[in-house]
C-alpha cells in the first residue's frame, strides 16, 4: 500500500493557487468582507432576465477575472471543475458554455469549492497536466425557490434557516511550482455522515457531523493540532452548525474556536443584516476563501490555514419521501508560500 | 508545457479495472444483452416504496457486487467517484451513504461512467492512491417524472425521444498493474458543445456534436484509425444521433460506422421493445460498458476499444427559459491486458 491513511493525502507535489477571483452579490457586498470582492453587483440579475441565467453569468465573470489577473487565456486551462446547487448543475454548465474549456461536472451542494480543489489538486499531483481551474456559485433566488418556497409566497423563514448567498469564486491552480502563491499542501475526502436531521430550515445541524469527522481525522492523520494554524474555516455552518461542530470535536478533545472562522457567520453582519442563522450556498465559502482568505494569505497575514466546505445532499424531494439529510465535508490545507 | 495535446492523455500507468458490475431493470433483461448483466430486477422498486430510493438501492447493490467479485471490502476503498440524473444526485448520496467510503460527487448526466472513469484514471496517475470506485445509475421512472411528464399522464412520446434505461454499472480501479484485468490506457476530456437544438425529445440531436469533437479530438491527438479499434462506443446516442455523428465526423473524414457501437441502440430490441430512438440514461452506458464490453474484454473477444458517453446538461427549467441544451462527451481507451 502507497498510501498512509485512507482519505488524507500530503501531496508531494505542493499545489500553486496561482489566481483567485470573487464576486458577491448587494447583499453580500454590504457585509462586513465587502471590501474584500473582486466584484460586487448591484444587480442581482446582472443584466440577464432570470435568476440562473445571472447565476451562469456571473460564475462565468469570475473564472473569466481569474483568468485576466494573471493575463492566461481560457485554452491555457486543462479543464474546469465546476459545480453548482441548481438542478442539473446548469449553473455550471451554461456559465462555462462558450469557454472552450475542458469540463468536469461536480455536485457536492456547499461543499462544490472544497471538492473541486480537492479533486483538481490530486489530479495535478499525476503531473499529465499543468493547469485545472476550479469554480463555483450560488444565488439566493435561484436556490430559495428550488429548495424552499416561491420568493414571492413570502414564507417566514426559521430561527436555523440560512441565508443563500449570491456569490462566486473561482481560483486557477497550477502543478508548477511557483514562489509567491500559496499552495496546497494536503487534503482530506469527505465520507457521508447522515445522523438523522431532516429539517430543511437547519443545514447547520445536518453538515456539523460532516464537518467534525473530516477536521478530526485531517488533524489526526496530519498530526496537527489546531494551534498550528491560523484559521481553521468551515463553509457554512452557521452559528447552529459551528456550536454543533464545537460539541462534537470536544467529545474527541478537539478544540477549534480559537482558530475557528465559519464562512457563513462572517460573511453578513448579524446585529444589521438579518439573516437568523448565518449565509450558505456553494459561493458563500467559495467568494469568502477566494476573496477574504486567499488575500490574507497573500499579504503573509495568514501563513498557514485549513479550509473545508460542507455539503447537504438532499434535494427537496428525497425529504418528502422521508429522507434524512446526508452530509458531506472535504478539506485542504493551505500554506501561503 | 509537459502536456502534448490539452484534453487528451496517455497514462504513463496505465490503470486496471480489476472488477465490474452491472444491474439491468426487467425491460432491459429482456433486451438483447439481458444475458449480460449480473443482476437483473423484476421489480422495478427494487422492494422500496419510491422509485427513487430503488434507484438508490441500485446503485448501493451494484457496486457493493463489484466489491464482493475480489473480495475487496469498502473500507479497502479510497473513494468513489459518484452521480446520476436526479435533482441534486440523490440516487448516488443515498446509494453510497453508509458504505464508509469517502465520496467526490459529480455530475455529467448520461456521461457520468465515462467521466467518472476519466477522472479517476487521472487521480490514479498521481500515485497517491490504490483503488477508485466508480458508480452510477439510471431509473425510467425517475427520469421520467423529473424531465419529462408524470407518468400518470401518459404523454405520447416522440420518436426522436429516448427511453431512460433502469440500469446501474461500477468499476473498482487500481492504480496497480495487474496481469489479467482490462486497462484504461488513455482518455479525453469533454468540452462542452452547444449547436442550438432545443427539443427535450431528441437529446441524440444535442449529444452528438460533442460525441464527435470528443472521438475526433482523441484519434488525431492520438494519432490513431477507427480500424484499429474493436469497438468504437458512444453511450446513448440512439438512432437519430448516431447518424448525426456519422454526418459529423464524416465532415472531419473520419469513419467509425463498421466498429461503432451505441449502448442505446444495443440495449434494446427495436422491432420487439417499443423504445423509439433507444436507451438513455447514466445506467445505459455504464451497464452495457460494464456488463457487456467488459465481458468481451475479459474473454479476449476485444482486445481495444473506445468508450465515450455523452450527457445532455440542461435542466427542465432552462429549456422552459429558452435556453438550448450544452452537450458534453468523455472518453477512455480500454485495451483488455
Amino acid at each position: 500500500m502507497k498510501q498512509k491513511n485512507r482519505r488524507t493525502f500530503i501531496f508531494p507535489k505542493p499545489v500553486s493557487i496561482i489566481s483567485n477571483a470573487s464576486t458577491a452579490g448587494p447583499k453580500e457586498g454590504n457585509g462586513p468582507l465587502g471590501g474584500y470582492f473582486d466584484i460586487v453587483e448591484q444587480d442581482t440579475h446582472l443584466g440577464e432576465k432570470t435568476w440562473e441565467k445571472a447565476e451562469s453569468r456571473m460564475q462565468n465573470k469570475t473564472l473569466t477575472l481569474a483568468l485576466e489577473k494573471i493575463g492566461m487565456k481560457p485554452e491555457e486551462i486543462t479543464a474546469v471543475l465546476a459545480g453548482d446547487l441548481n438542478n442539473q448543475c446548469i449553473g455550471s454548465a451554461y456559465g462555462m458554455r462558450g469557454l472552450n474549456i475542458p469540463y468536469i461536472g461536480l455536485y457536492g451542494a456547499c461543499s462544490n469549492m472544497a471538492e473541486g480543489m480537492v479533486s483538481a489538486s490530486i489530479m495535478l499531483n499525476s503531473e499529465l497536466m499543468n493547469y485545472l481551474a476550479v469554480v463555483t456559485s450560488s444565488h439566493f433566488s435561484t436556490a430559495e425557490r428550488q429548495f424552499r418556497y416561491p420568493l414571492s409566497y413570502g414564507g417566514q423563514r426559521t430561527m436555523a434557516a440560512q441565508w443563500t448567498c449570491t456569490a462566486s469564486g473561482a481560483v486557477i491552480l497550477s502543478s508548477e511550482k511557483t514562489d509567491s502563491d500559496p499552495k496546497i499542501t494536503a487534503c482530506c475526502i469527505g465520507i457521508i455522515n447522515d445522523l438523522g436531521i431532516t429539517d430543511l430550515s437547519n443545514m447547520g445541524a445536518a453538515m456539523a457531523p460532516a464537518a467534525a469527522d473530516t477536521i478530526s481525522s485531517f488533524l489526526i492523520d496530519t498530526n496537527q493540532n489546531p494551534e498550528e494554524f491560523d484559521a481553521i474555516i468551515t463553509g457554512d455552518l452557521g452559528y447552529v452548525g459551528s456550536n454543533i461542530l464545537y460539541d462534537l470535536l470536544k467529545e474527541k478533545n478537539i478544540d477549534i474556536k480559537k482558530q475557528h472562522y465559519d464562512c457563513g457567520k462572517i460573511i453578513f453582519d448579524p446585529d444589521k443584516q438579518d439573516t437568523h442563522a448565518g449565509g450558505s450556498g456553494c459561493g458563500c465559502s467559495a467568494s469568502v476563501f477566494c476573496g477574504y482568505f486567499m488575500k490574507k494569505l497573500r499579504e503573509n497575514k495568514m501563513k498557514n490555514i485549513l479550509f473545508s466546505a460542507t455539503g447537504a445532499l438532499m434535494s427537496p424531494l428525497s425529504i418528502y419521501q422521508g429522507e434524512s439529510i446526508p452530509g458531506i465535508c472535504h478539506l485542504i490545507q493551505v500554506k501561503n508560500r
